[in-house]
Protein backbone atom coordinates (compact mmCIF):
# COMPACT_ATOMS: atom_id res chain seq x y z
CA UNK A 1 0.00 0.00 0.00
CA UNK A 2 1.15 3.77 -0.54
CA UNK A 3 1.69 5.98 2.38
CA UNK A 4 -1.49 7.44 2.55
CA UNK A 5 -3.54 4.06 2.35
CA UNK A 6 -0.98 3.46 5.63
CA UNK A 7 -2.19 6.46 7.04
CA UNK A 8 -5.44 6.07 6.63
CA UNK A 9 -5.11 2.18 7.99
CA UNK A 10 -3.91 3.27 10.92
CA UNK A 11 -4.93 6.42 11.56
CA UNK A 12 -1.45 7.71 11.86
CA UNK A 13 -1.43 11.31 9.30
CA UNK A 14 0.97 10.94 6.97
CA UNK A 15 3.40 13.91 8.40
CA UNK A 16 4.02 12.13 11.78
CA UNK A 17 4.35 8.44 9.86
CA UNK A 18 7.36 10.20 7.69
CA UNK A 19 8.75 11.88 11.01
CA UNK A 20 8.81 8.04 12.52
CA UNK A 21 10.58 6.92 9.09
CA UNK A 22 13.12 10.13 9.21
CA UNK A 23 13.17 9.17 13.22
CA UNK A 24 14.63 5.06 12.46
CA UNK A 25 11.08 4.09 14.10
CA UNK A 26 9.55 2.81 11.32
CA UNK A 27 11.63 0.75 8.01
CA UNK A 28 11.87 2.24 5.34
CA UNK A 29 8.96 1.02 2.21
CA UNK A 30 9.80 -1.12 -0.71
CA UNK A 31 10.97 1.70 -3.67
CA UNK A 32 8.84 1.93 -6.23
CA UNK A 33 10.09 4.72 -7.95
CA UNK A 34 11.94 7.81 -6.96
CA UNK A 35 9.59 9.56 -4.65
CA UNK A 36 7.39 6.60 -3.62
CA UNK A 37 7.46 3.42 -1.65
CA UNK A 38 5.29 0.59 -0.67
CA UNK A 39 4.39 -0.47 3.12
CA UNK A 40 2.92 -3.72 3.95
CA UNK A 41 1.35 -5.62 6.83
CA UNK A 42 4.83 -5.36 8.89
CA UNK A 43 4.66 -1.52 8.77
CA UNK A 44 0.68 -1.49 9.95
CA UNK A 45 2.00 -3.58 12.91
CA UNK A 46 4.58 -1.33 13.74
CA UNK A 47 2.82 1.68 13.80
CA UNK A 48 0.20 0.15 16.17
CA UNK A 49 3.22 -0.95 18.50
CA UNK A 50 4.93 3.04 18.10
CA UNK A 51 1.19 4.30 19.07
CA UNK A 52 0.87 2.34 22.39
CA UNK A 53 4.79 2.73 23.28
CA UNK A 54 4.25 6.84 22.91
CA UNK A 55 0.38 7.08 24.16
CA UNK A 56 -0.30 4.14 26.54
CA UNK A 57 3.45 3.66 27.89
CA UNK A 58 4.43 7.45 27.78
CA UNK A 59 7.47 7.06 26.11
CA UNK A 60 9.85 9.68 24.42
CA UNK A 61 10.64 9.04 20.69
CA UNK A 62 13.65 8.11 22.10
CA UNK A 63 13.19 6.28 24.26
CA UNK A 64 10.33 4.23 22.37
CA UNK A 65 13.58 3.60 19.32
CA UNK A 66 15.77 2.07 22.25
CA UNK A 67 12.70 -0.84 23.14
CA UNK A 68 12.51 -1.10 18.97
CA UNK A 69 15.79 -1.46 19.26
CA UNK A 70 15.99 -3.75 21.73
CA UNK A 71 12.78 -6.06 20.04
CA UNK A 72 14.60 -6.46 16.84
CA UNK A 73 18.13 -6.95 17.89
CA UNK A 74 19.18 -10.48 18.61
CA UNK A 75 19.51 -11.88 21.97
CA UNK A 76 20.93 -14.76 23.25
CA UNK A 77 18.95 -16.19 26.15
CA UNK A 78 15.60 -15.92 27.95
CA UNK A 79 17.32 -15.05 31.22
CA UNK A 80 19.30 -12.01 29.94
CA UNK A 81 16.30 -10.37 28.37
CA UNK A 82 15.13 -8.65 31.08
CA UNK A 83 17.80 -6.82 32.20
CA UNK A 84 17.82 -5.72 28.86
CA UNK A 85 14.46 -4.54 28.56
CA UNK A 86 14.85 -2.78 31.91
CA UNK A 87 17.90 -0.90 30.91
CA UNK A 88 15.45 0.65 27.35
CA UNK A 89 12.73 1.42 29.60
CA UNK A 90 14.15 2.88 32.79
CA UNK A 91 15.66 6.23 32.92
CA UNK A 92 19.84 6.65 33.61
CA UNK A 93 20.87 7.21 36.82
CA UNK A 94 22.02 10.74 38.02
CA UNK A 95 25.87 10.33 38.04
CA UNK A 96 26.92 9.96 41.39
CA UNK A 97 23.87 9.39 43.37
CA UNK A 98 23.75 7.48 46.37
CA UNK A 99 22.02 4.34 46.41
CA UNK A 100 22.64 3.41 49.72
CA UNK A 101 18.95 3.46 51.26
CA UNK A 102 17.43 1.88 48.05
CA UNK A 103 20.39 -0.77 48.41
CA UNK A 104 19.34 -1.27 52.21
CA UNK A 105 15.25 -1.70 51.15
CA UNK A 106 16.40 -4.26 48.64
CA UNK A 107 19.21 -5.91 51.51
CA UNK A 108 16.11 -6.08 53.84
CA UNK A 109 13.89 -7.46 51.64
CA UNK A 110 15.99 -10.21 50.38
CA UNK A 111 15.97 -9.46 47.09
CA UNK A 112 19.09 -10.80 44.64
CA UNK A 113 19.20 -7.95 41.76
CA UNK A 114 21.36 -7.54 38.94
CA UNK A 115 24.57 -5.76 40.06
CA UNK A 116 25.07 -3.94 37.11
CA UNK A 117 21.13 -2.39 37.25
CA UNK A 118 21.72 0.49 38.99
CA UNK A 119 19.43 2.32 36.55
CA UNK A 120 16.24 0.46 38.82
CA UNK A 121 18.00 0.90 42.14
CA UNK A 122 17.92 4.38 41.29
CA UNK A 123 14.58 5.00 40.48
CA UNK A 124 13.92 3.31 44.08
CA UNK A 125 16.24 5.55 45.82
CA UNK A 126 14.28 8.92 43.77
CA UNK A 127 10.99 7.41 44.75
CA UNK A 128 12.02 7.26 48.51
CA UNK A 129 13.74 10.68 48.33
CA UNK A 130 10.11 12.21 46.58
CA UNK A 131 8.62 10.77 49.53
CA UNK A 132 10.91 12.28 52.37
CA UNK A 133 11.47 15.63 50.83
CA UNK A 134 7.64 16.09 50.59
CA UNK A 135 7.67 15.19 54.52
CA UNK A 136 5.39 12.02 53.83
CA UNK A 137 5.79 8.73 56.36
CA UNK A 138 4.80 5.82 55.29
CA UNK A 139 2.81 4.55 57.63
CA UNK A 140 4.89 0.91 59.72
CA UNK A 141 4.69 -1.84 57.58
CA UNK A 142 3.93 -0.05 54.01
CA UNK A 143 6.99 -0.33 52.71
CA UNK A 144 6.71 -4.10 53.05
CA UNK A 145 3.57 -4.25 52.08
CA UNK A 146 4.25 -2.84 48.80
CA UNK A 147 7.11 -4.75 48.07
CA UNK A 148 5.39 -8.00 48.82
CA UNK A 149 2.47 -7.33 46.55
CA UNK A 150 5.11 -6.22 43.96
CA UNK A 151 7.09 -9.69 44.55
CA UNK A 152 3.50 -11.60 44.13
CA UNK A 153 3.04 -9.33 40.85
CA UNK A 154 6.78 -9.76 39.61
CA UNK A 155 6.35 -13.42 40.28
CA UNK A 156 3.72 -14.20 38.07
CA UNK A 157 5.14 -11.86 35.25
CA UNK A 158 8.62 -14.19 35.49
CA UNK A 159 6.37 -17.05 35.32
CA UNK A 160 4.77 -15.99 31.91
CA UNK A 161 7.57 -15.44 30.03
CA UNK A 162 8.06 -17.67 27.04
CA UNK A 163 10.67 -19.41 27.59
CA UNK A 164 10.53 -21.55 23.77
CA UNK A 165 11.65 -18.25 22.00
CA UNK A 166 13.79 -15.58 23.30
CA UNK A 167 11.88 -13.20 20.09
CA UNK A 168 8.88 -14.04 22.16
CA UNK A 169 10.37 -13.34 25.59
CA UNK A 170 11.46 -10.16 24.52
CA UNK A 171 8.12 -9.13 22.71
CA UNK A 172 6.74 -10.06 26.09
CA UNK A 173 9.36 -8.74 28.70
CA UNK A 174 9.93 -5.21 26.70
CA UNK A 175 6.04 -4.38 26.29
CA UNK A 176 4.82 -5.81 29.48
CA UNK A 177 7.17 -3.76 31.83
CA UNK A 178 6.33 -0.56 29.68
CA UNK A 179 2.45 -0.76 28.76
CA UNK A 180 1.95 -2.98 32.15
CA UNK A 181 2.53 0.26 34.15
CA UNK A 182 -0.40 2.27 33.73
CA UNK A 183 -2.62 -1.08 34.17
CA UNK A 184 -1.35 -1.33 37.42
CA UNK A 185 -1.42 2.39 38.59
CA UNK A 186 -5.04 2.69 36.93
CA UNK A 187 -6.26 -0.42 39.01
CA UNK A 188 -4.52 0.57 41.95
CA UNK A 189 -6.94 3.93 42.48
CA UNK A 190 -9.91 1.86 41.04
CA UNK A 191 -9.02 -0.64 44.10
CA UNK A 192 -8.56 2.39 46.41
CA UNK A 193 -12.13 3.56 45.57
CA UNK A 194 -13.48 -0.02 46.34
CA UNK A 195 -11.74 0.06 49.34
CA UNK A 196 -12.63 3.65 50.32
CA UNK A 197 -16.35 2.69 49.62
CA UNK A 198 -15.96 -0.55 52.00
CA UNK A 199 -14.59 1.69 55.02
CA UNK A 200 -16.62 4.90 54.49
CA UNK A 201 -19.66 4.05 52.49
CA UNK A 202 -21.18 5.48 49.20
CA UNK B 1 14.33 35.01 55.75
CA UNK B 2 14.92 37.06 52.57
CA UNK B 3 14.01 35.03 49.16
CA UNK B 4 18.04 34.79 48.09
CA UNK B 5 18.11 32.69 51.95
CA UNK B 6 15.16 30.85 50.80
CA UNK B 7 17.08 29.61 47.58
CA UNK B 8 19.73 28.77 49.61
CA UNK B 9 17.71 26.46 52.22
CA UNK B 10 16.07 24.99 49.61
CA UNK B 11 18.51 24.70 47.28
CA UNK B 12 15.79 26.03 44.60
CA UNK B 13 16.82 29.08 43.02
CA UNK B 14 15.52 32.67 42.97
CA UNK B 15 14.13 32.57 39.45
CA UNK B 16 11.98 29.14 40.20
CA UNK B 17 11.10 30.17 43.45
CA UNK B 18 9.67 33.56 41.74
CA UNK B 19 7.97 31.80 39.06
CA UNK B 20 6.44 29.96 41.76
CA UNK B 21 4.81 32.85 43.23
CA UNK B 22 3.55 33.99 40.03
CA UNK B 23 1.91 30.86 39.06
CA UNK B 24 0.73 30.89 42.99
CA UNK B 25 2.21 27.76 43.95
CA UNK B 26 3.59 29.12 46.89
CA UNK B 27 2.22 31.48 48.99
CA UNK B 28 3.41 35.00 49.13
CA UNK B 29 5.77 36.61 51.50
CA UNK B 30 5.42 38.97 54.21
CA UNK B 31 5.96 42.37 52.54
CA UNK B 32 8.48 44.08 54.17
CA UNK B 33 8.93 47.35 51.49
CA UNK B 34 8.25 47.86 48.22
CA UNK B 35 10.74 45.25 47.10
CA UNK B 36 11.03 42.93 49.21
CA UNK B 37 9.21 40.26 51.33
CA UNK B 38 10.60 38.45 54.15
CA UNK B 39 10.07 34.11 54.30
CA UNK B 40 9.49 31.49 56.87
CA UNK B 41 9.43 27.58 57.46
CA UNK B 42 6.06 26.88 55.56
CA UNK B 43 7.62 28.56 52.45
CA UNK B 44 10.51 26.09 52.81
CA UNK B 45 7.93 23.58 53.80
CA UNK B 46 6.12 24.14 50.24
CA UNK B 47 9.06 24.66 48.39
CA UNK B 48 10.09 21.13 49.49
CA UNK B 49 6.64 19.83 48.85
CA UNK B 50 6.65 20.99 45.48
CA UNK B 51 9.88 19.92 44.27
CA UNK B 52 8.68 16.42 45.56
CA UNK B 53 5.01 16.61 43.47
CA UNK B 54 6.89 18.03 40.43
CA UNK B 55 9.97 15.76 40.64
CA UNK B 56 8.96 12.07 42.42
CA UNK B 57 5.73 12.71 41.71
CA UNK B 58 6.33 13.51 37.60
CA UNK B 59 3.12 16.15 37.56
CA UNK B 60 3.07 19.41 35.47
CA UNK B 61 2.60 22.90 36.95
CA UNK B 62 -1.61 22.63 36.65
CA UNK B 63 -1.35 19.18 38.49
CA UNK B 64 1.21 20.28 41.29
CA UNK B 65 -1.62 23.71 41.50
CA UNK B 66 -4.40 21.37 41.85
CA UNK B 67 -3.37 18.75 44.40
CA UNK B 68 -2.20 21.81 46.74
CA UNK B 69 -5.26 23.67 46.17
CA UNK B 70 -7.15 20.44 47.58
CA UNK B 71 -4.71 20.08 50.89
CA UNK B 72 -6.00 23.79 51.12
CA UNK B 73 -9.69 23.49 50.73
CA UNK B 74 -11.70 22.77 53.64
CA UNK B 75 -12.98 18.97 53.17
CA UNK B 76 -16.31 17.94 55.12
CA UNK B 77 -15.51 13.71 55.48
CA UNK B 78 -12.38 11.37 55.44
CA UNK B 79 -14.75 9.19 53.13
CA UNK B 80 -14.86 12.24 50.70
CA UNK B 81 -11.20 13.03 50.87
CA UNK B 82 -10.25 9.98 48.30
CA UNK B 83 -12.49 11.16 45.01
CA UNK B 84 -11.48 14.44 45.60
CA UNK B 85 -7.30 13.75 45.85
CA UNK B 86 -7.64 11.33 42.79
CA UNK B 87 -9.48 14.04 40.95
CA UNK B 88 -6.41 16.12 41.23
CA UNK B 89 -3.85 13.83 40.36
CA UNK B 90 -5.82 11.87 37.32
CA UNK B 91 -5.80 13.12 33.68
CA UNK B 92 -9.32 14.40 32.45
CA UNK B 93 -11.20 11.41 30.97
CA UNK B 94 -11.00 12.02 26.99
CA UNK B 95 -14.66 13.16 25.76
CA UNK B 96 -17.37 10.56 24.52
CA UNK B 97 -14.70 7.77 25.42
CA UNK B 98 -16.11 3.89 25.68
CA UNK B 99 -15.57 2.58 28.74
CA UNK B 100 -17.42 -0.45 28.43
CA UNK B 101 -14.17 -2.48 29.09
CA UNK B 102 -13.10 -0.98 31.82
CA UNK B 103 -16.68 -1.23 33.71
CA UNK B 104 -16.57 -4.89 32.92
CA UNK B 105 -13.13 -5.12 34.59
CA UNK B 106 -14.33 -3.48 37.12
CA UNK B 107 -17.91 -5.17 37.31
CA UNK B 108 -16.07 -8.56 37.21
CA UNK B 109 -13.80 -8.16 40.10
CA UNK B 110 -17.02 -6.56 41.79
CA UNK B 111 -15.41 -3.56 42.87
CA UNK B 112 -17.89 -0.84 44.29
CA UNK B 113 -16.75 2.19 42.45
CA UNK B 114 -17.44 6.11 42.56
CA UNK B 115 -19.70 6.36 39.77
CA UNK B 116 -18.87 9.84 39.07
CA UNK B 117 -14.93 9.33 38.66
CA UNK B 118 -14.71 8.41 35.26
CA UNK B 119 -11.51 9.70 34.90
CA UNK B 120 -9.97 6.61 36.94
CA UNK B 121 -11.68 4.40 34.88
CA UNK B 122 -11.12 5.81 31.54
CA UNK B 123 -7.20 5.57 33.07
CA UNK B 124 -7.77 1.77 32.96
CA UNK B 125 -9.56 2.11 29.52
CA UNK B 126 -6.40 3.49 27.87
CA UNK B 127 -4.29 0.76 29.62
CA UNK B 128 -6.47 -1.69 28.19
CA UNK B 129 -6.31 -0.17 24.61
CA UNK B 130 -2.47 0.45 24.50
CA UNK B 131 -2.22 -3.34 25.33
CA UNK B 132 -4.04 -4.07 22.71
CA UNK B 133 -2.90 -1.65 20.06
CA UNK B 134 0.32 -3.26 20.38
CA UNK B 135 -0.88 -6.64 20.40
CA UNK B 136 0.30 -7.47 23.88
CA UNK B 137 -2.33 -10.30 25.30
CA UNK B 138 -1.66 -10.97 29.29
CA UNK B 139 -1.56 -14.25 29.98
CA UNK B 140 -4.62 -16.10 31.00
CA UNK B 141 -5.13 -15.20 35.01
CA UNK B 142 -2.55 -12.42 34.90
CA UNK B 143 -5.21 -9.53 34.79
CA UNK B 144 -6.85 -10.86 38.27
CA UNK B 145 -3.39 -11.22 39.43
CA UNK B 146 -2.62 -7.51 38.84
CA UNK B 147 -6.26 -6.61 40.62
CA UNK B 148 -5.66 -8.82 43.52
CA UNK B 149 -2.41 -7.13 44.18
CA UNK B 150 -3.45 -3.91 44.15
CA UNK B 151 -6.54 -4.59 46.23
CA UNK B 152 -4.15 -5.52 48.55
CA UNK B 153 -1.96 -2.54 48.20
CA UNK B 154 -5.15 -0.14 48.40
CA UNK B 155 -6.82 -2.31 51.11
CA UNK B 156 -3.40 -1.21 53.53
CA UNK B 157 -3.65 2.37 52.35
CA UNK B 158 -7.34 3.18 53.26
CA UNK B 159 -6.75 1.16 56.30
CA UNK B 160 -3.89 3.56 56.97
CA UNK B 161 -5.84 6.68 56.22
CA UNK B 162 -5.82 8.83 59.81
CA UNK B 163 -9.58 9.05 60.51
CA UNK B 164 -9.02 11.33 63.81
CA UNK B 165 -8.05 14.64 61.40
CA UNK B 166 -9.71 15.60 57.86
CA UNK B 167 -6.62 17.31 57.34
CA UNK B 168 -4.34 14.68 57.78
CA UNK B 169 -6.10 12.34 55.78
CA UNK B 170 -5.94 14.68 52.56
CA UNK B 171 -2.47 15.02 53.21
CA UNK B 172 -2.14 11.37 53.01
CA UNK B 173 -4.30 10.52 50.40
CA UNK B 174 -2.98 13.16 48.28
CA UNK B 175 0.59 12.48 48.58
CA UNK B 176 0.31 9.06 49.16
CA UNK B 177 -1.63 8.36 45.66
CA UNK B 178 1.29 10.39 43.88
CA UNK B 179 4.34 9.72 45.35
CA UNK B 180 3.82 6.05 46.41
CA UNK B 181 3.31 5.61 42.10
CA UNK B 182 7.26 5.51 41.51
CA UNK B 183 7.97 3.41 44.27
CA UNK B 184 5.40 0.45 43.42
CA UNK B 185 6.94 0.77 40.11
CA UNK B 186 10.67 0.51 41.12
CA UNK B 187 9.37 -1.99 43.15
CA UNK B 188 8.10 -4.23 40.49
CA UNK B 189 11.26 -3.75 38.17
CA UNK B 190 13.39 -4.70 41.21
CA UNK B 191 11.31 -7.72 42.43
CA UNK B 192 11.27 -8.56 38.54
CA UNK B 193 15.05 -9.02 39.12
CA UNK B 194 14.98 -11.09 41.67
CA UNK B 195 12.28 -13.77 40.37
CA UNK B 196 14.40 -13.73 36.98
CA UNK B 197 17.41 -14.64 39.22
CA UNK B 198 16.00 -17.30 40.98
CA UNK B 199 14.37 -18.49 37.73
CA UNK B 200 17.31 -18.25 35.40
CA UNK B 201 20.17 -17.67 37.84
CA UNK B 202 22.65 -14.85 37.54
Amino acid sequence: MRISQLAETTGVPVATIKYYLREGLVPEGERTNATQARYGEEHVQRLRLIRALLTAGGLSIAAARDVLRHLEAPHDSVGEVLSVAQASVTPAAPEGIDLSRARAVVDGLGWQIDPDAVDALASLEAAIDGLEAAGFELPEGALDGYAEAMATVAQAEIDGIPADSVEAAVHYVVLGTVLVEPLLLALRRLAQQDASWRRFGG
